[in-house]
């Protein structure tokens, strides 16, 4: 077994983070996507959207997409569960965990994309459109600090999933300049907590 | 329980029809999306982001995202499964459903928001990117014509939830002229056989 991913990437984080959390050992094969490594045909076989990270089973089977391979990790080692203990806590981890893929992550990639040019080679940035999704991943901060004023952590009272993509989606923001502002006291509180995990480092 | 949903939007004929596969009956309530009716303060509190579909249970919890709304029924009713039977399957069905949904789904919605401009009171649509969306959305059916070459439904040899997002997604890029294409024959075939399911019509 062994994941293709690329350090420096803040998908594969989330994937190294979950891992670490369940202490899981893993295989890490770096690619360089600034050179198109992952768009070799190689990869596009093992992952048609030409993305990192994907993991690859010892019987040849590829997972892609950061949440698909937790699934898998979350179900053959269930301990500890970072995706919900019964019908109702996993339906509101799962919640969490896509609107803040949606409306953070995805919202800093577009911004990041857009705006630098830096995948130029394979897509038409449009600066417009991504100032827009900076614009909008800096509201749905404030959505996160509401949250965490009753909530410790964002799916409710324990450590999930959820946690480590806002992590990931927070710092990954520094590329296009947002930032937790004074204002968000309870998502400081939160990421101090967060980033202080064995984990963070992974 | 209820779902709060707008009946002519794609994202609630998916929970729709995943209710419907698993024989579930379910209360409605209808939003009218172009009037605003979810981004009310009633709405926003039950979700932050204001979109629909959203479940509330009987205890007031509210679960939004449809995929988060399916992974609660299917917790509570496993059977028919639609997100897979072991962690391998499981997986796999995720990740096909988070790809048709990102590639496909999304690149479909983004392309129809920022080519018609139909929710310009609330966002700023930019042609130039609503094109590319339509392009990428384009080129992904290709990718799906491929992988039905050889395996009978998206996620392998039964159908899942991965099924009924690619259909409720091609339906909906009618809106912005993406259809299949003669030269997708697998496709083809493959969605007669999706639409020709009771649920397709739910």
């Amino acid at each position: 077994m062994k994941i293709y991913e690329t350090r420096s990437a803040p998908n594969p984080r989330r994937v190294r983070m979950f891992l670490a959390e369940k202490n899981i050992e893993m295989e890490y094969v770096q690619l360089d996507l600034q050179k198109g490594e992952n768009l070799s045909a190689e990869m596009r076989a093992k992952n048609p959207l030409g993305k990192v990270p994907v993991l690859e089973l010892d019987d040849g089977t590829c997972i892609a997409e950061s949440d698909a391979i937790c699934t898998y990790f979350e179900n053959i080692q269930p301990d500890p569960p970072l995706m919900g203990v019964d019908a109702k806590d996993k339906a509101v981890v799962a919640m969490w965990q896509r609107q803040v893929e949606l409306a953070l992550m995805m919202q800093v990639g577009l911004c990041f994309q857009h705006t630098t040019g830096y995948f130029k080679d394979r897509m038409v940035p449009v600066a417009e459109f991504g100032e827009e999704a900076g614009i909008n991943a800096s509201k749905y901060l404030n959505i996160l600090e509401h949250r965490l004023e009753t909530h410790p952590y964002l799916a409710g009272e324990r450590f999930t999933i959820a946690d480590i993509t806002a992590l990931c989606a927070i710092d990954f923001a520094r590329v296009v300049k947002i930032r937790l502002q004074d204002k968000h006291k309870n998502l400081h509180n939160w990421y101090e907590r967060i980033s202080a995990r064995d984990s963070a480092s992974a």
